[in-house]
């Protein structure tokens, strides 16, 4: 996927369907030259509003469709700016559930001008299944107590963190915003799930054993609908390092009204234990904890109390930052 | 699927490809009317030689294709007789990894005379994701150390058990032999991976409060390549009662020499934890064992060893029968 990217935000009607394209942004600001909005479009990821003309002329080679609609749908009147883009020269890269390639005139507009179509929802190519065989350069996996935690965050700030440092390292995206994010990845819930470990020792390959993988985790074991994606990839991951993330305001796993959240100290032994199938020396190396619901005092103690509990470096990325995980990596 | 079945064996060149109809032969004699080969086939499932006029006859419904080819090709030179077959009236089924209604002329035909294609490899249909919500009626899972141990040939024997002691059973395919045996199932392995408990738990839904589902397993926890399958389906079938198959000559998991077979207690301990995610009160019930490569003596000392160990019914379905796993199952 080339960059920079000119974000479509259709005619969506609030700015949570924009919350991709809010991601894109927070993380890959100079990639975003613009926002190009039908009218009516009630987002804004506050960046200069651009026709396709004007983002060309900025250099834009992307046209990014980073918003939800109900059921991933790609509404038909969208067609014609989509068709429009790649007439122009744009490449389309799509998050929704709803091909790009399913519309016919998108098809033959994308073949006629020679330009390419991702739909980063759909992983294509040729999978194998894993092999769990040790590979070189070490990888670190954000797993969770539950979806939604931080999972993708962490790892994000942590790069951050490690280039400024002059570390080799490479954020691994393993769902569609991280794949915006980092330009590639494969959206491993997508995937037939006889490849999931197998997908993911391909998104995180051997490297030079000083090189840091940051793979972005998925669900969780404790989650009844995701966590076999969970499991295949920890097992392809083969992570050294595991950072646990965690919301403390939840009351139950989301969307399942019925399903506890799991005790951190429990979670963390199943996921230490399936990581050790194919990283016997896996270990977690810190904790990051989401307590933006939570006000400074309840979140400090929180931190502290944690901290203490497992005798691991205990963050908050947005309050405290990530560098006393970086710090503990070895 | 409509029963009974006319099994197609092409030109295949040894009897390893026909495993997929021996199985079905074997668990469905009253199915299988008769084998339709071509001119060279090295393959034989001791079924009448019949051609697709005779198999119409004797009132064959499909002509099932379960043979397995290297790589799962269909090929080209099968076509004309799948095309005379869906003319005469057949519904046709296969188990390749190549999707009958790829090919021009059988998707033609099958349309042209309304006939049904099965692609058991391919699953169809909307999925939900799984949800975790406790749902009536007993279910059995077949879990392993590995794959191919029994977890199929565990269930099966005991749906027949359980059938002539007058029990409300059924046998619930997980993967693409199973499902002709069954005449239904979805393969879970060939299912996007964001789906996997939930078609399992569409494959065993609610049921009366005292009929038993019997649930094919797949793979294994300490499968670094299939384990997320493993954890999805143990997640999604919600089981009440759980069943250890394992084959004790393993020196190695399957296809990956570099991977020890785990310890029957971590497993048992592992598989149950997993379990009683969606079901506090899963427990194990008894222990297959695969004990086909040792002599008589070595196989009763083993099956003694196991069973004194653990304290459940252990048993080799083909040695000693099921029946005791069936009068453990409360």
């Amino acid at each position: 996927m080339q960059q920079p990217y000119l974000m479509f935000l259709g005619d969506v009607q609030d700015q949570l369907a924009a919350k991709t394209c809010d991601g894109i942004v927070h993380w890959r600001p100079d990639w975003c030259i613009g926002q190009f909005r039908l009218p009516d479009c009630k987002a804004d990821v506050r960046l200069s509003d651009l026709t396709l003309a004007e983002g060309l002329e900025r250099g834009a080679k992307t046209l990014v469709i980073g918003v939800a609609n109900p059921g991933g749908r790609l509404p038909r009147h969208w067609t014609d700016s989509i068709v429009d883009a790649l007439q122009r020269g744009y490449d389309v890269a799509s998050g929704l559930h709803d091909k790009l390639s399913a519309v016919p005139q998108i098809a033959a507009a994308a073949k006629k001008y020679n330009r390419q179509l991702f739909d980063v929802r759909h992983p294509s190519g040729q999978f194998s299944t894993g092999t769990g065989v040790k590979r070189p350069g070490k990888r670190c996996l954000a797993v969770g107590t539950d979806c939604s935690v931080g999972k993708m965050y962490t790892p994000l700030a942590m790069e951050k963190e490690m280039l400024s440092r002059g570390m080799k390292v490479s954020f691994r995206a393993t769902g569609q915003t991280g794949i915006f994010i980092s330009g590639k990845g494969i959206a491993v819930d997508a995937v037939v799930s006889d490849f999931i470990s197998g997908v993911v020792e391909k998104i995180c390959p051997a490297n030079d054993s000083n090189h840091w993988d940051l793979v972005e985790g998925q669900g969780s074991l404790f989650h009844p609908a995701f966590a076999g994606v969970t499991l295949g990839l920890i097992h392809g991951a083969q992570p050294d390092a595991l950072i646990l993330c965690h919301e403390p305001t939840r009351t139950h796993m989301r969307g399942l009204p019925h399903q506890p959240v799991p005790d951190l100290k429990i979670c963390m032994e199943h996921n230490l234990a399936a990581a050790r199938l194919t990283n016997p020396d896996a270990k977690f190396i810190g904790i990051s904890i989401n307590t933006a619901r939570m006000d400074s005092a309840d979140a400090d103690a929180y931190l502290t109390e944690v901290e203490q509990q497992f005798d691991l470096p205990t963050v908050d990325p947005v309050r405290t930052g990530v560098n006393r995980l970086v710090d503990n990596l070895s």
